[in-house]
């Protein structure tokens, strides 16, 4: 365990009261601004992308959902949103439909997000974060030609860069209020896959976790859902994988708000000794 | 004028369609979430930072308004809401109480903003603009533990930094509704120095440009302002002038969202020859 | 002049003791590693940047030099160098081959930094700079797979991005020790546009400062210089001008040293009133 | 293992051909230039940081060395210097004497570096990386003001900050040649934790790794070392470890690069079940 000699944190740096790690210990709660659009890319590659145990819908086969996400984020003590530095971060969460035992559930290949705190709580979640620069589309206090409400004909974009190089961008036109629970984030189990390499000599295939996880959202609270018609676009790019999706249909898009909890994941299947 | 061989432009760099210049032509339309604190500091410090024609005003000797703010903005097409890394930026602004000719007035000697175009439309309008990092707690589209919405009890914080050090950070405690009228960014009219300095030998003091003007924002819409006690404090910096301003007293604070119009300035005094 | 009420400062923000302005007064001494790349782009594409006074040289129509360097700067004392997020920023230069009453020169129509001292500097001194992300191959101080070593088969590579989209990358493969006069950076007189905008109603392409003025480089001192064969690749943009040049060939390349001194400028022209 | 359905990396993002990966596979090629300064700090502080099987050494009690670091990395191909935003970063790294079963070590509590690739590596290696800003003074290809050569009297500085707050700052006045293999990087055994916690309800204590690990540097390649005085300011922090560490006093600096090779970790101890 992480106590010793009066170090403690959920992460390193360990530290005599926690404080340095990368990461606080969970609970973690989370408040965010979403604007998701669905999409179809061709289905044998995200088969590709699948851990064992998963495999493709029948009835989703290649349904992706791509979310720009704003979030504002804190512990027990909310003390972060004094210091907002610490506490705001903003994303790009990509989600595959997938079955696990029968059940549809999302899971997650591809994510990016623009804060280390962030980066290192998805790593112990499951979600496979690298660092980006991610922009939304915001709605402030007040309506103007700068300041979009969400309703209909309004417009909200979200943009993704890697390592200097624009990777998606998309946009909404909304039209109608939609169902909540049917489109928005956590309204279906998510299935993760935790990951932490050996480093040791002839073991690097071998990883020292390799656990495909359930998330645990609590007190998921949303507010309306605004619907409507989507662009989306996802450039050429060396490495990221999201480029060789290979698009093939855009569905619609959404705009909604989302506060959530999270405590802790719940094992699915332990890999290491999987096939 | 900037036509010359085909190459247009507010201010450079020059290009065929205009489109390369760091900041576009006005108008330019805003929205943002504000958070203002007021405070009073050694009235003599004030003083030496003011311009020609501008002088203390006997009732508000040394108040300051610092003003944490979370900007969007767009041209007439609203095109950059697209493409928000165009549109959004963080700012702190610090404002002085002063009079010209007899008239209340609030003059910007330091401001800190964290994108280039916020920069040069700031240098152009008068806003001596540097870049460094702010931040601002959000009120998210839903209400929770990491996203208050403004009322009773709610808090807001703001900081700043330059150059990777802490220079200011603040917070209000909301507690009740205010007059708008009274508190709101531009209730008053806004003084600024437009200045652009010589290069040319022995003249590195007599400036190009050295303009006493006054902003014109038109279209002012302020939402409802929330009003609160406050907490502000600033750090010691080996350069930056909030720092050397010996803070004596804090006020309130204030929380509100607003949108506006810029088109021009109107000139006051051109300094180039005052005394 | 800028002295007012005890104010100081070669430009805002003016300061009791001048230390909080944007950038410091000059003299300006520089330091740089230059990797800079020959092509050339249609000619009438060039013409069109081109302010009144300067046209295309009949022997060098089209060519233009891309430059990615690294930078580190000071004033007298050199204080700096002791923090040195004050000293060191990346750039991307562009220069286009242009005669000025018969005099071969070269003019900066745009140009790429990472700082805002660099920007501000580069607004008083007549560059026309914009903040992007720069990024240039290093020589660290010992050779390895990890770090070249300036010589035959060594690759040093440069890349631009603004506003999170790639815009530039280009590398050069030396082979050979090259004539430093002939190339290096100044060794041309450099022609730049100073601009600033006007504000007032009706004058926004009147510009209040608009001056052709040539560069004064002193105790330029260049290292070795090293040619090699070159690539440079220009992408898409929907607003940078470096994107419809419209390159057509790609010339030779050159890594080298360089440092220098910047005090002021020489005026060309004013052409406020030049039609 | 990582190979799963066809999608590969030594960590995820998982790919078809691995490109995704936040890291790529070792060897890990690095070359750096290093400004090191040793201090002594309240070995107690010290002591309450380090995990089971690791204790001070009594010639050595509270030794730390803080080090500033310029990082160019690749991998096998060597392409990443082809796009260095992928191949350098700027790091602090803090190493403190420890022994494990008798023989002396380092071993790193606290470590700040600026890019998501070397953040993930060490994660893996066993260092507690966390994102920060780190800049240290360069020597450029020529010697001038602004570039200092090492050398008799000159000077380098290094500054690190976390979350927008300067944390440390130091320099070093050079003075003279020094034995190279008394104080460069790896030039003793470095002992790190290999740490990721768990997800699970109840057992967030119980990390699913908690190894205790020898790094096996290779192709260790130093230049020459400079050796002079030095100076360290660690300034208060609400969370950074190393501003409650009590310096005590400041020894030596140096100045030097170094080039080497990673590949993989030598298992000292599965703290998993220790007391």
């Amino acid at each position: 365990m992480t106590r010793f000699s009066g170090a403690q944190g959920f992460m390193g740096p360990f530290s005599p009261d926690g404080g340095s790690s990368i990461a606080p210990y969970p609970p973690w709660h989370y408040a965010a601004d979403f604007l998701t659009i669905e999409c179809w890319v061709e289905p044998s590659r995200v088969e590709a992308l699948l851990p064992p145990g998963l495999t493709l819908h029948p009835q989703e086969r290649g349904l992706v959902t791509v979310s720009f996400v704003d979030w504002q984020a804190c512990t027990n003590g909310g003390g972060e949103l004094l210091d907002p530095v610490r506490a705001q971060y903003r994303e790009c969460i990509v989600l595959v439909s997938v079955q696990y035992e029968g059940t549809l559930m999302q899971y997650c290949p591809y994510i990016i997000v623009d804060q280390d705190v962030s980066l290192a709580r998805g790593w112990a979640l499951g979600y496979p974060k690298k660092i980006g620069s991610v922009w939304v589309t915001r709605s402030m206090g007040v309506t103007s030609i700068a300041s979009p409400a969400p309703g209909p004909d309004s417009v909200f974009a979200g943009t993704v860069a890697v390592k200097d190089r624009r990777l998606v961008e998309g946009h909404v036109k909304l039209q109608y209020p939609a169902d909540a629970t049917a489109v928005t984030f956590g309204s279906r189990p998510i299935v993760a896959l935790r990951h932490f390499p050996s480093m040791f000599p002839g073991r690097l295939d071998q990883p020292s976790v390799f656990e495909l996880v359930q998330l645990q959202a609590e007190n998921v609270q949303a507010g309306p859902v605004w619907e409507g018609s989507a662009h989306l676009a996802i450039f050429d790019s060396p490495t990221e994988l999201l480029s060789a999706l290979r698009l093939e249909r855009i569905g619609r898009g959404w705009r909604y708000s989302l506060a959530m909890t999270n405590h802790s994941n719940h094992l699915l299947r332990d890999l290491r000794n999987a096939d």
